[in-house]
């Protein structure tokens, strides 16, 4: 190629998540064949980091002080806290759950330098205070770094007048108790209920 | 997430070849949280569009009116005709070539409005009178859309003062030859070599 200018946008696109050397490759080489494309990306991108910051109530991203859920009235029912963006558009997706979320943007890893402050607690307190709400899900992963952030926001929340839970452990849908592995079945054990 | 400045930028990263939509969604959500890695990818972009064309001489990519291979006096030993500018990275990169390149940026189709005009053949032709070379390696895919355009390119240089091949066909280093498929062992066979 012998082209500096696209050998660094080969290498910016490697930086993206899940993106390889390759993929960044064949990435860049699209962009090139596709100036119009090169172009509308840089400026969304543009407009991206320019405007697109945090929920000043729920660390959702916005590009309004607020986010559009927390300006909508009609959300009530709880507040759902996710660990990130990601979570939350797929719990809205769905169509499930009708009230607030939080966003925490990670999970608790003290080794990482990720502690209360990083996750927003203070901001989820508050939330959880002036929105005088009843119900808070934790929804995150359930991983052993899922379960211990949930344990920690859990006894956060202990003494505020709020009901606390968790999303369900289990089989999945389409899982058989042939295959599914120790740890799904003792959750699935633990959990059951009655019928 | 209720960001259109979001939702346009994962627009615009689904139009990326081989990037479905949750792909898109997930480097959407990456760009929104890496700021300085959305600044630089702009840039690098709009760099691209701005300044990345083709090469007067071969159709190579490149900043320049010609571009650094065809600039290079020291590459002589015939014209090697690629689809695009992947497939002469790909033959750079194992460096078993020291000549000039001719890149068609596409395959002869028909049907899609691709004709000889598209493919850049009179370039083609100019570059072959103009460079004196002995020979043009076609290296066009092993499909049948890749055998037509060689086929055809094959005609078009009948009768100008210079030797045409095309790579070689056969089995592939690493294959058995229980499970190559017909068309393999009928073009390994065919192309069977005196030892």
């Amino acid at each position: 190629m012998s082209s500096s200018i696209f050998e660094t946008l080969a290498d910016q696109l490697a930086r993206l998540p899940g993106i390889g050397r390759k993929t960044a490759l064949r990435l860049a080489f699209g962009l090139v064949d596709d100036k119009e494309l090169a172009r509308d990306l840089s400026e969304a991108l543009r407009r991206t980091w320019e405007s697109v910051g945090e929920c000043g109530i729920c660390r959702n991203l916005t590009e309004n002080p607020v986010c559009d859920i927390c300006s909508d009235g009609s959300r009530t029912g709880g507040i759902c806290v996710v660990q990130n963006p990601a979570d939350l558009r797929s719990i809205e997706e769905a169509g499930l759950f009708r009230g607030r979320y939080f966003v925490l943007h990670g999970q608790l890893a003290p080794l990482d330098g990720i502690g209360p402050a990083e996750l927003g607690v203070d901001k989820l307190r508050t939330m959880v205070e002036e929105s005088d709400c009843e119900e808070v899900i934790l929804a995150l992963d359930s991983t052993a770094d899922g379960d211990a952030t949930s344990a920690f926001l859990a006894r956060l929340l202990e003494g505020m007048d709020v009901s606390v839970s968790r999303l369900a452990r289990g089989l999945p849908p389409g899982a058989s108790v042939e295959f599914a592995d120790t740890l799904t079945l003792t959750q699935a054990f633990e959990g059951r209920q009655k019928v």
